[in-house]
């Protein structure tokens, strides 16, 4: 493997791209060497702060030889048509989670990359985050036996932050099954050996001014017998973080006397335009910067039960709940966050060794929205077809 | 309704009178004129501090004609012939939690306190914590709207404490669903609304030489759409009380230094016999003491969401996350502790007004408590029967 960096394309200059920027900045694996984005302001900020070519279309951005990988930060409702065109020019994809918004575009997606012969990684996820790969590392080496119950909770303001229209729309991939549960479901996955069985859950739409899932509760079974429920609200009412010592979601300092902002801010927004104009606010080349993290991002409350003992997530590492003893193992310090991101990236391009969340494995957590949904509407657990092991595996039945 | 004391006798001096005599002590309203138990050093124990009768037998207790009311504080499988004695000889009864181990015998039971003309109340249990009652009033005098999803999660050392070998007999009523269970359903039942309609849940028996449930996750829907997520492990690992302030269940104030402590003294103990003798070193007349209760008990932590905001339970009170503001209503300090449980007895028995924890409303939590079990045996949902609102009303089929 030669430890020249990778030569890394962008599509799309949003906040995606815009919460990727300190690892691009930071990390000496990654080059940014081109982008295609169809603001021409996110484009010239582009080329003055990276110094490469800037296109107006995914189509001259796939065309560009430097290009050997191409990160697709688009909103959901995209992802199928850039990874494909992607994947058909001979660029490994990163794929903003989820996949896509239905099974038929994921499949589609890990096809195409498959025949292409190129990789395919869903991420950045929090099933990056550093101390979820340091909990799986313990899980791995025995630290609590084998992993029994998991549980995880996430109480946010995700429905009260500036939204696009299609945002809120569930047939669109809107609303926080398709944006947040994916990460809840990685996360769940990674630790709990991938291969799901079966999902029951409730969803909630409380809010008629934003018609969409603002919360869910699922119970989820795994092959081997363990079991993992997961809740999360975006409603923006109690704030787990503080659960996490007031650490943010990225892994920023959060100040408890802010409460209510997100509402407070959305309640001067006039019309959806406005507010979609808010969103375009945040995103690259208009002077917002994200937050500066002084620990691992995080995804709320995390408890892993196992046979001899129980972990527990927080930003700055696990705590290990032993028969006789308590320990807590720290996390590295966040040199560059998301470093996790770029170990995947480069590890698959360089080395030929894709991490777990490849497309089969986002195609698969993609599998447990959809079930979340379904199961909300029936009151009936789903059973679930696609999905695939930590290590690749793929389960009883991989096929659409 | 008259303020004379109730006049109470009590059927066993165990565990479960040790964790109310704090009340009893204390709660001017009840006056313990009798009790039955077979350990002559508790009985002594009895006459001594309260200086009433200490019979053998629960006929004798059932013959005093002093007595007007019978607390029945035995193990569960003794609850059913203790309740129906007292009620066929006209005495109220408080019953412990849970109303029985079987759905006949708690049927059995309210039908012979209904024929009787006597209340049944089954309590105590956490849904009387201060706490609770408090967000059931900030609830229905409308701080957050609809209830729309409750969250409840606990995590304490419950299997790892002295156990008499039918404690850990699911089949006689052991295990955490039973005893601990119908706590977090009592609870979440009565901040729903109180009728359930089906329960999914998944259990865990990890430790074969404890061979019962330690540990489930359960989704439970409700009359209304509203729907509850409660998780219990009780396998001395993680222990939620740090997220209580480390505050314990009873109010008391908790030592995380004491970590591994059940699991220590266990170790030490020889033989199922030693086992139960230590659990008998815990009850009246051994000098044993309750712990001393500064806040209010509780049942680990509790999010309540609603159309309007959230409210999150500890053991000084309740905030309130509204969607401008948040605000901590405090509770009452706690003068007397477990006041709410003499409330309950004395409004029934002087004022006819019983509580929510009728022996019906009993009934409908023991039904979650096997819905619970069959559902981790099906895999599938369970259909509530036996279900009742907070005031009493009956459900969709009342016939056990």
């Amino acid at each position: 493997m030669t430890s020249e960096p990778i030569r890394l394309g962008v599509v799309g200059l949003g906040r995606a791209f815009m919460l990727m920027l300190p690892t691009f900045r930071a990390d000496q694996r990654i080059e940014l060497v081109a982008a295609a984005a169809p603001r021409e302001a996110s484009r010239q900020a582009f080329e003055n702060e990276f110094g490469g070519r800037a296109y107006e279309t995914i189509e001259e951005l796939c065309a560009d030889p430097v290009v050997e990988a191409i990160y697709v930060a688009t909103p959901h409702q995209m992802h199928r048509d850039h990874v494909i065109a992607a994947a058909r020019a001979g660029k490994h994809v990163l794929v903003d989670k989820p996949l896509a918004i239905s099974l038929e575009d994921g499949a589609a997606m890990v096809k195409a990359c498959r025949d292409a012969g190129v990789h395919l990684i869903v991420g950045p996820s929090h099933s990056f985050d550093g101390p979820v790969v340091q909990a799986k590392r313990l899980i791995d080496e025995g630290a609590i036996g084998g992993v029994r119950m998991i549980n995880a909770w996430n109480f946010t303001d995700f429905l009260y932050r500036p939204r696009r229209p299609e945002e809120l729309d569930t047939s669109q991939g809107g609303g926080v099954v398709f944006s947040q549960g994916v990460h809840q479901i990685d996360i769940v996955r990674l630790l709990a050996g991938g291969r799901g069985r079966s999902v029951t859950a409730m969803t909630g739409k409380w809010d008629a001014r934003r018609p969409t899932e603002g919360a869910y509760s699922a119970l989820m079974t795994f092959e081997g017998g363990a079991f993992a429920a997961f809740t999360y609200s975006g409603y923006a009412h109690f704030d787990s973080d503080e659960w996490m010592d007031w650490t943010g979601e990225l892994g920023h300092r959060k100040d408890p006397a802010q409460y209510g902002g997100a509402r407070r801010a959305l309640a001067k927004v006039a019309s959806a335009q406005e507010e979609a104009a808010l969103k375009t606010a945040r995103t690259f080349g208009t002077g917002s910067e994200p937050p500066v993290a002084d620990h691992h991002e995080h995804f709320g409350p995390i408890i892993i039960c196992g046979d001899r003992g129980d972990l527990r997530l927080t930003p700055q590492g696990v705590h290990v709940y032993g028969d006789e003893e308590r320990t807590f193992h720290s996390a590295a310090p966040v040199a560059v966050p998301r470093a996790e991101v770029a170990d995947a990236l480069f590890d698959a391009v360089r080395g030929d060794r894709p991490p777990a969340q490849t497309g089969a494995w986002g195609l698969a957590s993609l599998e447990v929205c959809h079930a979340i949904l379904q199961s909300a509407e029936t009151g009936l657990p789903v059973d679930l077809r696609h999905q695939v092991s930590v290590t690749g595996e793929e389960g009883r039945d991989d096929r659409p």
